[in-house]
């Protein structure tokens, strides 16, 4: 087999032993889905889903499938991230975020002539894995848990070269949950301006933002709509990830490029998911309510966690994970995730999936439970779990 | 905007402003889909639809999704295409066929390297798209009409080269509608297992075979399943053009790097589509029914366009095309085609997407209309046109 030699050394290539436990048996924390901390989807989204097949939208996308949704995302963009697009020449429809993530990092490189990404470590592996496929090299810039993951643009400034492209940023970041201060993105955008690089900005988690935290989209900031890819997620923010839409605002230079580019890699979209999209963000209200309950599960878990001896829980301030350092156990990451899927019949993310700096820890989901017992049944036998690894009784 | 400068040159980047004549006042015989005569879906594949909505498979694509899917998929490709696969190990879904042909292509190449794919001219544009964007060189095969554009492997030897890597193969053809022969079949085999390539087949138009033509899986062929990468795709063939859903068969080692390839380039398929693709193929009768539709509209269309001085239709042996020769009118296709839809409000394919060979031809859909009625309505046009084109009086 002469497959591309890139495709050697992605990340998580084991990702999915450890991915579904037996319900009867243990729980899942790795890949809790969809983003509803019931498992459900709200039943408004499922009759326009209904509703669009009735209506034959089957096709080939079309005006048809379409012309709620356009409106719906220019509302939603000017009102939710103050953007104001042309959806006609600066939306591009992709099925489902990985896809528009893909493409934005795709339209900046030319494969295999060595150049540079830099990303953020710990951050989503699909990115770091994108750039590995294309041939192109990940420059790291590491985030630190002392600086509750925030980033210095002094220091990023170390690791541009001729050869940079761009910046790829998951923001809120995916695992850390942190979300980025309006002053840290004002220097960023100078950055990126003054070193003529585009940003890719990974906005999946963009509505589940806790403790009234600002929340900026860069791509508002002066200046920065020339230099900004922004992909959104609405499987993630909008619990919807079984029907694959995604979207991506760009330059119009852009859009007009990754469109034909789209035709050809993925030919089209699901053509009945879009009304589905467009109901779901001109409803948004059943977010709030998850949001609610998240950020219950979220301190609660955080403060279980932390009970435990010689193990440290961030508080994220946004997203659907905690990020769970378990350094001074000395032990990968991978021995501990499998010591509790065995010992404790639970199964926890793997940190090093996420970059080098996440070896070491943990990344444990609080989106989808049954309920809030099932998922605190979970962190419990984490709790407890730690607790045995290290030999201590319970709660000591 | 510094975009990867392979994205430049690509095949039918103005595809668009031809592809949807409002309908009150033209006809379209360049975008029709689905591929049912009348625009329809099943109603049997509708409710299997709604009723994964109900199951709530909305969730990432997980074991209960595919459940009915992967049996089914073994029971048809066992008994239409003789191929006896084990689904957990050398299947892979993907989001559409397009993605698949993609795939298929990229885990060959190593991109911006100089490596070779040999492809036929005419054929589908997306797959010589995809050659382009990915810096490697399409090697063109040109068949002929005098041989109903089957191919020559001797002529074909003449362009392998050390970096030859795959071939492409899209059987039946797109444009053409030619149905390779089994002898023919036999001996590209043999030249794909001398030369060590991997052959990818497009068989999306697989179950649409006219006249009784016998139809081979190049697959099932002695000692080829280590060197094809098949790609289906039940959008075209069964009419599910607005689901997104397509499936690869290769071998395992492929399959496994291509898995998560595909986790990183898409994510995942659509949650709710694999229930419907699996009632289709258990009850495909309907597909046998669309057929003799297509057949007779395929003959009296191909018929009255003979009729017409200085051009030449083909009697496709399968798919959704006729292909019609106007190389005779001392025009270029493009020009042509501009032609029609401006003195006869009747949109076509330009030939020229398909190939260097495709200039000169027109690309002609008989698959969605109302009813017959309309789809010959449109196939008077363009026989009218082309008489008024060449100013010649009605039935000269």
């Amino acid at each position: 087999m002469r497959y591309d030699k890139n495709w050697e050394n992605l990340y998580f290539p084991d990702f999915t032993p450890y991915a579904a436990l037996d319900p009867e048996i243990g729980l899942d924390l790795v890949s809790a889905d969809p983003f509803a901390p019931d498992g459900s989807i709200p039943d408004f989204i499922k009759e326009e889903l209904k509703s669009a097949i009735d209506r034959n939208l089957l096709h080939y996308i079309d005006g048809e499938s379409t012309k709620e949704l356009y409106p719906a995302l220019k509302k939603k963009l000017k009102e939710y991230n103050r953007l104001d697009v042309n959806p006609d020449t600066e939306i591009l429809l992709t099925p489902g975020s990985a896809f528009g993530l893909f493409l934005a990092i795709r339209i900046c490189i030319n494969p295999n002539s060595d150049e540079e990404v830099i990303n953020f470590d710990p951050s989503f592996a699909e990115n770091l894995n994108n750039v590995i496929m294309m041939g192109a090299k990940n420059v790291f810039y590491t985030t630190k848990e002392d600086d509750n993951y925030q980033f210095d643009v002094e220091a990023l400034e170390c690791l541009v070269t001729p050869k940079t492209r761009c910046v790829v940023l998951t923001h809120p970041n995916n695992p850390t949950g942190t979300v980025y201060t309006k002053e840290n993105l004002q220097r960023l955008a100078k950055f990126i301006k003054k070193h003529n690089l585009m940003l890719i900005v990974d906005q999946c988690f963009e509505r589940n933002i806790y403790d009234g935290t600002e929340y900026v989209t860069i791509a508002t900031l002066p200046g920065m709509r020339d230099h900004t890819i922004t992909v959104f997620g609405p499987s993630k923010d909008m619990g919807l990830t079984g029907v694959r839409i995604g979207y991506l605002v760009a330059p119009k230079e852009f859009i007009s490029k990754m469109h034909l580019a789209t035709a050809n890699y993925v030919g089209t979209i699901n053509s009945f998911v879009p009304p589905a999209l467009a109901a779901a963000y001109n409803n948004p209200s059943y977010v709030d309510e998850w949001n609610r309950i998240f950020s219950y599960r979220r301190k609660k878990a955080s403060k279980i966690l932390n009970q435990v001896p010689n193990v440290h829980c961030n508080l994220p301030q946004a997203g659907f994970c905690l990020w769970l350092d378990v350094r001074k156990l000395g032990a990968t990451s991978k021995q501990i995730l499998t010591y509790l899927v065995e010992h404790a019949q639970v199964a926890v993310g793997d940190g090093a999936w996420f970059g080098k700096k996440g070896e070491g820890f943990l990344r444990i989901m609080f989106c989808r439970y049954k309920n809030d017992e099932v998922f605190f049944e979970a962190i419990d036998r984490i709790a407890s779990g730690l607790r045995k690894y290290q030999g201590l009784a319970q709660e000591d």
